[in-house]
């Protein structure tokens, strides 16, 4: 079978594991007071600049932490209507007591003239107190479908949020495959510079499990330590993700990861074009997005794990295919030949 | 420096690493619809009797994701006033909407028959309908202090609370360790048989993290995977849980580990007897109570690590030494010759 | 100046201030255990059928307290994009931990056969274990634009619910306005057989507060009147609410209210008709929509109280007038000469 | 039957009554914009200085509203462990996301020197983030047990407080009754300059409904509209609380019904001294808490409606008897024949 179902259908990068062995039997304080959390940390302030850094377990667990540490009792978080966190989180941000409002989703992407006129239309509305006020945005990059964010949009968001003093949230969960995507012109300093806070996501990147949450300095909310506890997100060995980030972050692991998973999904990507694969989507990261006649997808199926994304109007599906660090080449060839 | 500072403070059993190395290739589906996750529960139900078993990350998450998902609206969990949630969870069940009510503490253990006198005196109350109703009874074994329910005393609990109608939670974080000591009458299986739900704690027996739910079947209730998800606590590598629980009942390995701190926790034990360290608490587990005076403490935490656990009105500090897998005999001596 | 702003501008309807006075010393136990609150529920059920009645004071709580009450911690409430629990609640809904799962809305109405398609989608989703579920459906009668569902509509409505095992939850707050317009097919007998709870809404029909919860029987759950006091929903002197029911519900107060106010808006109705004043939503409720110039608007409010509803792309504005029991028919004969 | 259950076994004041009747057409726009809240606030901040006044309808909702409005996330409030929130308020704190912390209770009351010593405890233990923060403090006056809070016992909290920078909330749901006490030397001038939130209850002390809530100035957070709206705390008809708090500020009519209260309250009080019925706490309010003999409890039932408090040990009952502005002296004579 070959896999391409998603990228957290393996373990982890072996250097991950080696870190893991060779830090084992260390003693160390419990709830990332160790020195790899540190470790981790300094080294994730050496690309990002002035930030705090703290790590968590996954990302519907990132999510829901940020938006109810930083939302206000009653304000609502702003979203694509295609995001994550709006249509795939099971209710997490809601389950928080905050309504998820949404805005169009231009490929995925929100658009900071309509944020800036959604805001406008809700405080000239006189009822607005009687509707959940907005109180931050949610973008991730790349977005739900793949789509990336340029520098300009990233930016246009960024002074939008700013002028409504409204927190900008990006969701990293597969920030990797992002910035390395030759198509992108967004650096992780960029991203730190431009959003008030975002998560660096490990499970999907090579990891085992783990998100470094990363604020700029001033951001994070006093108790956010306890915050954390009360949801359940502190792992007693928090050495499990200071170890885990610290290698990802050593000689550019991380990068090394993301670019391979990208090589491979272009490589997938020719592979559909040139076999007449429409696309159902145009992504330039690690999840492509095809469309397929029910025959074919039956037939693939019988020897490839990908996704079912959408059953279309016409009879035919949306399929994903996804790469990740543990795609190999072989495989990629062996599936254009199955096309 | 000797480490007695918890069970949480190395990495993970060596042959659960070895497990991780061995499985890391595979791929697999995600969010615990893997090979091991189900390896795993079927050792579970070999060792506990026809039940559902779940994996989470953590204790605090298993705590509120179990109390949550079995309270209705407008109940609440009784608890010792010295049980881990009604203390150190940092307000996690109150977060999920739920009142702890707590009765007192005998050594850390709730009695039957006060909380039968407890429900009796609710219903008798003709405000009642004014008050968070008792919904479910949680205790932890080995309790907050180390003490350990009889076979007996969790058959009474088991009684009353099925004449309430109360689900019966225990709280195995550190299980192993309870069952594995000689002062222990009840078995992995009684436990099964006198409770509702269960969890088996890997975190501090031997994981990197992890617990094992264990349903009575018919107690999970519909809708456990979306609330799960909801609360941030379903990982999307669900193999890490399921290797390392898988890895933790092959060839009793649970046992072992838990055999060998109690060992440890036994001569250390002896070692404060005959030096003369008066007892806190008289724990027949893996944590072990003792009291120092300030000038032993000062000199004590220049070479070993340790917690306290509170500072006694008589200017002394009550302080507890843990052992875990990883405990080391030498170590054990060493800290004798220091006392 | 003329009041045509809202339906909750005055007091309450002259009787009811006399009900209050009559019953004003007798004494009476608190918390809805008065005579009175028994009085109405049993009018509430010669109108009804053996159903369970409680009384609210207003509609945020009605709609919270009911949703809250019959939802499992992991499912939403389905409701028409326009819904009132979808715009203009403050996100109450959410705060009590639940997703509003909008459909699209048909003047204000849900559409059965997109129910239908939306929860076989829903169940054909591969992820819907991580998808809030749906677990109850809102509507309202008349709808948020004034609109009515016909009994073919309920009808189908109730059927797809009963099929997907959904508790349908019917928002009355200005019911009498609704089942008294000459456009409606519809009973307050047929609102009790084709929903599983609905309220009769008294605040916004001549009471000074207070809303009647009817549940069909056995849908109330067990404990709902501790949920209720949690919610802060519990009146101490619950006879404000029984008496004013009582008094709406003797000699067809409730009726004879709603049909004044309907016979009003549709003079109302005829006066725009001739004055060419164009409809915004052709309501046949107490609620009437307009379109005005910027200059109509300035003109008019000057001596005219109503509501601005949304400023239109073309720099119109969609207005609203409201007729009430309260409402003057020489108001209305006035108002009809300034436009 | 002689009625001494509760202060809120009648409808209102006749005063009230009359200015509802009074006001009843008067056109007023909703939400609390009305003419009456506004003339109640500004007769408010007469008596109480600075302030900004709100409204809101019953006693567990202020509680709530304004202890989850205050509250950071992460925070839990401190009340005496007789506190009405800790013990009668149907776990409406914890729904909102809070724990409740206990201290003991001297005669209903929280002493300074404890809060002080709690805190340091909090702050000095390692592991506090592990701990729900103390975020605010709640004491009633007078307390659960009719008893009252000194100048200089107010005082001590209030300097407490403001140290651990802690906000005080004083729930007066029967605060008349306390201040007109002869045992009180508490103004409201002092209770408005010593804590940072109180309310004057209204419900208990002659209004149908309705609680007002006095916040320091700077302390009433941004967005509270919404989030009143958000827990069904905002009436539609809010003119319901103005009329009627405008009324009982009005040529002191508050005071006025709180001084015939505590009157009738001593009469029985002397009535039970005379007579030899066994106080079971000393109460210098409207509630008063004596202890009857089974027989007694039985007898007197027949023929007087009061409230079984709590059933002692010997067998015997701690009963109380309440008065309020609707008590009848003659009634108080007939009791005393009965005792």
């Amino acid at each position: 079978m070959l896999y391409f179902l998603s990228d957290y259908t393996e373990g982890c990068h072996p250097k991950i594991l080696e870190a893991l062995a060779r830090t084992n039997l260390v003693s160390q304080p419990g709830y990332g007071e160790d020195i790899w959390c540190a470790s981790a940390a300094e080294k994730l302030r050496a690309l990002c600049g002035e930030v705090d850094v703290r790590f968590l377990s996954g990302g519907t667990q990132a999510n829901l932490v940020v938006i109810s540490a930083l939302l206000r009792r009653h304000e609502a978080v702003v979203a694509a209507e295609t995001g994550h966190i709006a249509v795939h989180e099971a209710g997490a941000i809601e389950f928080t007591g905050h309504k998820v409002l949404t805005l169009p989703s231009h490929a995925g992407k929100l658009d900071a003239g309509e944020l800036d006129a959604c805001m406008r239309r809700f405080y000239a509305d006189a009822t607005h107190e009687h509707m959940p006020c907005p109180g931050m945005v949610y973008v991730s990059q790349p977005t739900e479908l793949g789509t990336l964010y340029t520098r300009a949009e990233l930016t246009a968001l960024h002074e939008t949020c700013r002028q409504w003093e409204l927190p900008l949230f990006l969701d990293g969960a597969r920030l990797g495959y992002g910035l390395m995507s030759p198509a992108c012109d967004v650096t992780i300093r960029d991203v730190a510079e431009l959003t008030d806070v975002f998560y660096i996501g490990g499970t999907k990147v090579g990891a085992l499990c783990g998100e470094a949450l990363v604020f700029r300095r001033g951001v994070m909310p006093r108790g956010f330590a306890t915050m954390t506890k009360q949801q359940g997100a502190m792992l007693a060995k928090g050495r499990l993700l200071g170890v885990q980030f610290d290698a990802l972050f050593t000689d550019g692991l991380y990068w090394e990861i993301s670019r391979h998973a990208i090589a491979e999904a272009m490589a997938l990507k020719a592979a559909f074009a040139e076999k007449g694969t429409p696309l159902f989507a145009d992504s330039p990261t690690n999840q492509q997005f095809v469309i397929l006649t029910p025959e074919q997808m039956q037939r693939l199926s019988q020897s490839v794990a990908f996704n079912v994304w959408e059953a279309l109007p016409d009879g035919r599906f949306a399929v994903r295919f996804v790469t990740s660090w543990a795609t190999k080449h072989e495989d990629v060839l062996k599936l254009k030949e199955l096309l």
